[in-house]
């Protein structure tokens, strides 16, 4: 039983331009510009974000602020969510927890977003940020989170 | 017994330079700069930041990005727990859980944190952001967190 | 502004009967009699829920499990929200945080639930545990969590 | 880097008894004989909690109430964290952030606690609980939470 209990989930996504979707609607996010994140990787129910450390976005003892941390980790849950909604499905973030593990030292932080559950309406993903600094990747924020499907909102696309 | 069940605290600081303390922190905090976050009230046990509307912090609809109210709110809430530090501590975020009531649309945004309970190492806050735009605020934000007082560790203060 | 900031919400019950409904539901969660827990107080979007301490629910310092104040706080908070909800739908936990602020340790224990935002589909509540032993009511638990207002699901009521 | 980003920590045990330790404190948590839990497995930095379905646990569906499974999963949780702990520390939960992913049916029950980083005084743990009724696990819930090592508190003890 124990080796069943881990199983990870494999997902089919509901519309093949799943790729080309996220990254548009990922293009729109202004903040991930203003941050100077850059979208990494899409592939069915898991999204990687990337992001160069700046000082323009730290907290006062020179870390990467928890906001920011946060911030691209909820955008690749958020996206790890789009990549299996129906085409007309909107994305948006119900809620979401954070722990942070280490302060966000580094020179480039990765987020990991990644779709636990997939429901008709809401969706539970779990999201990591690695720092890198030369040695191995260090772990400093875990999320989990809930992201709903939103279909027949007019005005809401992606 | 109903009227004790919601009793507010009051509290006491520990440092008589709380709010000169706080505003130098915040200074420090690029991230505050990056958005044009100022802060507006430091009491006490409780601190208010505001946010103008920046089309630059928007997620793909236009609405502001989760990470940005939750950057505000996390900062509002660490502050409001180093108005009761001891002078020598550090503050920093543990971690918090974020539930989003609406849509962040307006042209204001105001962040208030507030210490639920101060603990020797430990502080437990609240925070909400409300949106303004014209009519009465909106709730657009939750938060529940944990914020760590910091001793004796060098290179870290405030 | 400060004053409409914190302002309270006040909600209309969509269903008439929306107490009975709720002692009725809450009669046939076995759990609740497990614990030997309460319900006393049920107005539209705010319920409480009473437990006395018993020296079977405790964890090993002999606090009250933080599963049970969690279990009390999750059926006020659920409960809440179904006092709000339309006659046919049932309600249904999606996530909650809870922060325990102090030891479980009293003679009674009073969960409230109140609803902050009442939605179409999701309602966001939140959740206080306070423990009574004599002296004033201590703050022992804090809960943010997410309902769900389930409809034309066969087989699920109330 | 994707190969590195995912790595799994390791963990030595401080205290060389750990297993007994965690299984005597277990056995003190009256709770989990309520409920009829036992401690199936106890590895550094993780262990497992089963529990049978029982009547007498249940929310008003029927389904295992969502205070049961998180009551499993905050024992294991705190238990794979005191594997971890110096000899004299106590074990304490600080928060934690639960998701329901499906309705908690099934015969029986698994809960692991995982630890994803051991702090001094913090340490940060997943949590997960499976329901097993014939075919394959179903993963029912999720938890990320914070939990305390305590050190030179009078009378607090694993």
């Amino acid at each position: 039983m124990a080796a069943r209990v881990g199983a990870v989930a494999s997902f089919q996504p509901r519309d093949p331009a799943f790729e080309s979707r996220v990254r548009a609607s990922f293009a729109r996010q202004s903040m991930m510009t203003t941050l100077g994140a850059f979208l990494e990787r899409v592939v069915p129910g898991e999204v990687d974000i990337a992001l160069p450390f700046r000082a323009e976005l730290t907290q006062q003892h020179g870390f990467l602020h928890a906001g920011v941390t946060t911030s691209i980790a909820d955008s690749a849950c958020g996206y790890a969510a789009l990549t299996l909604m129906p085409p007309e499905a909107a994305v948006l973030t119900v809620e979401f927890k954070v722990n942070l593990l280490a302060p966000a030292a580094g020179q480039l932080f990765i987020a990991r977003g990644r779709v636990l559950k997939a429901g008709r309406t809401l969706n539970t993903c779990s999201g990591e940020v690695f720092a890198i600094d030369g040695g191995a990747p260090k772990h400093v924020l875990a999320m989990l989170g809930t992201i709903m499907t939103v279909e027949n909102r007019s005005g809401l696309a992606d």
